[in-house]
């Protein structure tokens, strides 16, 4: 489970010796981020370098290599796994406990005066690069960039190259609106802010904004490139060998000309409009430190970018395929979960692996399915306590009926992208995890069913949705709520529900999409976490209108069935009943006559008696 | 109503033609803050420059002076007031709207490229000069400390003297912990950070630390003076006129030796501190530009003082008197209820003036009164709509039973400091004020029996005591909860709770005091507010304890009935019904037998009536 690091420090830190240009060349550390030069969440197989040098594969962590120690960031999702993969080269240090210091307060307080700490440029944002710059600053040490990637010349001729998958187009009938009028709004925020040019690096805003999408990355429907957005162009930095067939045909159904440059031109690109151009470059703070020191200090305008609020507010036509995507989604949980118990009651050896896959072959049947979301997580038994686990082989459980199955998985739909957890125990679940199920299961009611004024940050619904755990000592470290892209990445900004507050969170809005997600887990025991897709929509029924704000509410759009043998009634209060209730007869009328008509009696059976009121 | 602003203005711009040294000495414009030089929430007259310059009178607001515009920058709570009060040479900035630019947005976008801006560096914490300044610095403008207090110039004769009257002395019995105590918890935390010296400015951190308490300041029992604590000295910068007479035993009583120094020398012993000493030197945020500018930039240390923190947290003899005093607070207040719905019904012309006397008689009577904690909020129908309302001459309006009166009002004890809110109708409320006031009800119901866990930010409650309005599309324009100190500022941090976070939040802790405190307020009709004063304690019946937090909940220590008359009863759950009885039941056994006991039968009778329960 375990693999071996200690070569690869070691060629690392022969490196680090003659890291920079100049007699005194080497840095007393090397930052190894887990971005991407996009900074995207996931990585294609090139960009693994955090992985490739630490042993943890985990999506978020960041190792620290000095001289003599090596180091690895991640957070509480992670700290089970990345004591399992690090060997003893390497010291976990825990993320968001009060006690672990900071990457930078730890080099700052750890390296000798006047040390120099390196790291590529391209791999860490601008809002990340900044606070660990003043920490070492302060500690009369620098942060430098370092041009040519230590990781990669260690990993040499190994290193897989970066994937450049083709490109397909979206059809108006799936993206709804042209490429023109997406323009047309961004241009005017270009104005509104003078604003000359526009700079997108975060791959999915690339995608969403040409209508188009890539398989560059698993799981996310990206393509590697650079867009630039002026008043009168869009230069798009690709390699242009992987541009759809239909590309010329594509521009005129979206009313645009579309500039294609090399991809590593956009340097230069942004280069040239630097100097060509007098007014502010609009770069997020999340693009790259190396993409941002291109622009003067004084020319940088670093806001979220205009496409990326955009994306998160669906259009109708995306609004429509998201609700009939999910409906699709649920006939095949259904399928699954109704085929799972009836193999476990049976006796029939399944595993989560097997359990996954045959989720899997399930979505595949369905009309518009591109693949899955993300690696399906199947967890049994102790395995659910691990918030990001997915099955491996060493890992690798029987589903039983003695222990808690959690199930968190998502599909790409041509027309949306799913991602719903549901927990069931297909035996005698214990009094306490029925009263910890119950718990997450009013969290998620209550959450699911407020209403707000428009715009407020998501932040300040988190509480809802942990009350009811929080009321007996319990609670969950993750956040409560993350955007879903429309066929693009499973997770996606700049909204987003959580104990601390999203900095680019432009504030809810209707049509925005987001999970609904709380759980609860038992270390070594087991996990519990039910979560629904809901969109946001206008609470109509609301009789006031204070200061003229607007209320909201949310629409659950995942359809499938919440384990009632989990559920103490006692604890939930009338309006619970009723809302569970509810949602279930709802994904009896949408979901028993879509079954009725493939004339899957036998998933019918399962779902009808899931439903049955409580 | 309106005071001309004409006169002080044209010298004001008089002053800012030469306010610089040099040739070029004249600033394009001029902030002038309602600070004071240790940034005091409340200001001696001396320290009313923005009121004097702009006529307008809240306790929160900034003025901009340029050459030919005049600006106030005010918040929500004063829109109306500003409105009233600011004559024709203002412009009301509404602070808290998206479309209001910031005070440095606003003056980076009208002043020509290369302007200077002045302010008096005493009157600006380093934490609001420092965003200013960027934005200016952005536009090629400059933020120049100005020595010479310009307004004073102005104000000349005219301007009262700083206060400075004596300081008394808070005895062990009622401060509860010797300064030596004190002073060795942060000694540790001074040797934890690394740090020299810890600068205090804050004048009720001064007074709690140092067990001495002043006048100083209306309704802030607080005292003009600077501190500084090192591992081995105290160095207090005051007036030696003003100190007690028993300073020397207090001394002896409280194991320490404080150097007296003249108050004007702060400036002078960093200087010295800065240059004998070489570590960091510890300096809050909130402390002025003037005096973080003393510290060379890598030798400062910018948190929120440990005095801050640690006065926050109450101890035993603290607690033990903001409870009584909370008791003998709730006696008067019931006594004012009770004599003024007598009043009201028995047609006697009671005003909102005359009310607030009357409630001030009735405090004053009660053992260990000092003072009141701030001007009585008496506020009949449309006034209570004015969130920070206080009755003037002109404003002055009768309690009559057919509108709303709201109350809010508070006193200094010499064991506590009390602020309490009550809402009420003499006659017959509307369906919708009681639907308003149940929701608010609800809201304060829901955040004061909320259950938590130890440490997270004030703000993660604020949303509980909002839902019930937001039902409905109602919602207040002010904080849920404020700190309160121990015969104290009535307002005190670093905590808060609030729809954004306090920055210097440090996360709610077991026997910390704060507010609960919604309110809606029905523009030019009516305001509704209930205020208690609740206690952090543990959580004890709390089955669980996640990650070993610890679970924390609410005391309510304000004891005075929430009028029942206001109350939905259809509107609140079973659950609210008991939490409302049951405080009601606690506040009979609590009050009744000090009213038996005084014989104070009609008081008595009343308060009966009021804890019925519904």
């Amino acid at each position: 489970m375990k693999r071996s690091t200690t070569q690869i420090l070691a060629r690392l830190r022969e490196l680090m010796l003659r890291a920079q240009p100049g007699d005194s060349g080497c840095i007393a550390a090397y930052i190894v981020p887990s971005d991407d030069a996009h900074q995207s969440e996931y990585q294609c197989q090139h960009d693994e370098r955090r992985s490739f040098v630490s042993g943890f594969d985990g999506s978020a962590g960041t190792a620290v290599v000095t001289t003599d120690s090596a180091l690895l960031w991640t957070d509480g999702r992670y700290y089970q796994q990345a004591e399992k993969q690090l060997d003893s080269n390497w010291v976990l240090m825990k993320d968001g406990l009060t006690t672990t210091p900071s990457i930078g307060a730890w080099l700052a307080k750890n390296l000798p005066r006047g040390s120099a700490v390196g790291v590529d440029p391209r791999l860490l944002s601008f809002r990340v690069w900044k606070p660990i710059e003043t920490e070492l600053n302060a500690a009369e040490c620098q942060l430098v960039p370092i041009e040519k990637n230590l990781i990669d010349e260690v990993w040499g001729a190994d290193q897989p190259a970066q994937t450049s998958n083709p490109i397909i187009t979206l059809k108006l009938e799936h993206s709804g609106v042209t490429i023109a009028k997406k323009w047309e709004v961004v241009r005017k925020q270009l104005k509104d802010k003078n604003v000359d040019a526009l700079v997108v690096s975060a791959l999915d805003e690339i995608a969403w904004f040409l209508n188009l999408r890539g398989s560059d990355i698993d799981f996310n429907p990206v393509f590697f490139a650079y867009l630039i957005v002026t008043s009168d162009e869009l230069l798009l930095c690709v390699d242009s060998s992987k541009l759809p067939t239909d590309f010329a045909q594509h521009q005129t159904e979206n009313n645009v000309k579309i500039t294609i440059l090399p991809y590593a031109s956009i340097g230069l690109e942004i280069s040239k409009i630097v100097s060509t151009k007098e007014s502010k470059i609009w770069i997020a703070p999340t693009s790259s430190y190396y993409l941002t020191a291109l622009i003067p200090k004084s020319r940088r305008f670093q806001e979220v970018t205009p496409v990326c609020v955009l994306k998160a507010i669906k259009n109708d036509v995306e609004i429509e395929g998201f609700v009939n995507s999910h409906i699709r989604d649920g006939v095949a949980l259904c399928q699954y979960f109704a085929w799972l118990e009836d193999q476990v009651k049976r006796g029939v050896q399944v595993d989560e692996m097997s359990g996954s896959d045959k989720l899997e072959s399930f979505r595949a049947s369905k009309d518009k399915y591109m693949g899955l979301s993300f690696t399906t997580i199947s967890a049994s038994g102790p395995n659910g306590s691990v918030i990001h686990y997915h099955p491996k082989e060493e890992t690798n459980r029987k589903i039983n009926d003695t222990e808690i199955y959690l199930c968190d998985s998502g599909a790409q739909y041509l027309d949306g992208t799913t991602d719903v957890t549901r927990t069931l125990h297909f035996g005698e679940p214990t009094d306490f995890q029925r009263e910890a199920y119950t718990r997450v299961l009013k969290g998620q009611l209550s959450f699911g069913s407020t209403v707000f004024p428009a715009k407020v940050k998501g932040q300040v619904l988190d509480t809802l949705a942990r009350k009811a755990l929080w009321d007996v000592g319990l609670d969950y470290g993750h956040g409560t709520g993350h955007g879903v892209g429309h066929f693009l990445n499973v997770h996606e900004g700049p909204m987003g529900v959580g104990i601390r507050l999203m900095p680019d969170d432009p504030g809810l809005q209707a049509n925005m999409f987001i999970s609904n997600e709380p759980g609860f887990y038992q270390d070594g025991e087991f996990g519990i976490r039910v979560e629904d897709i809901v969109q946001i929509v206008p609470a109509v029924q609301v009789a006031h209108n204070f200061a003229n704000r607007g209320a909201l509410t949310f629409k659950t759009i995942t359809m499938c069935p919440k384990q009632t043998k989990m559920i103490k009634k006692e604890l939930l209060s009338e309006v619970e009943v009723k809302l569970l209730n509810s949602y279930h007869q709802q994904v009896w009328e949408t979901l028993s006559p879509i079954l009725s008509r493939e004339g899957d009696e036998f998933t019918l059976a399962w779902l009808k008696k899931e439903v049955l009121p409580i």
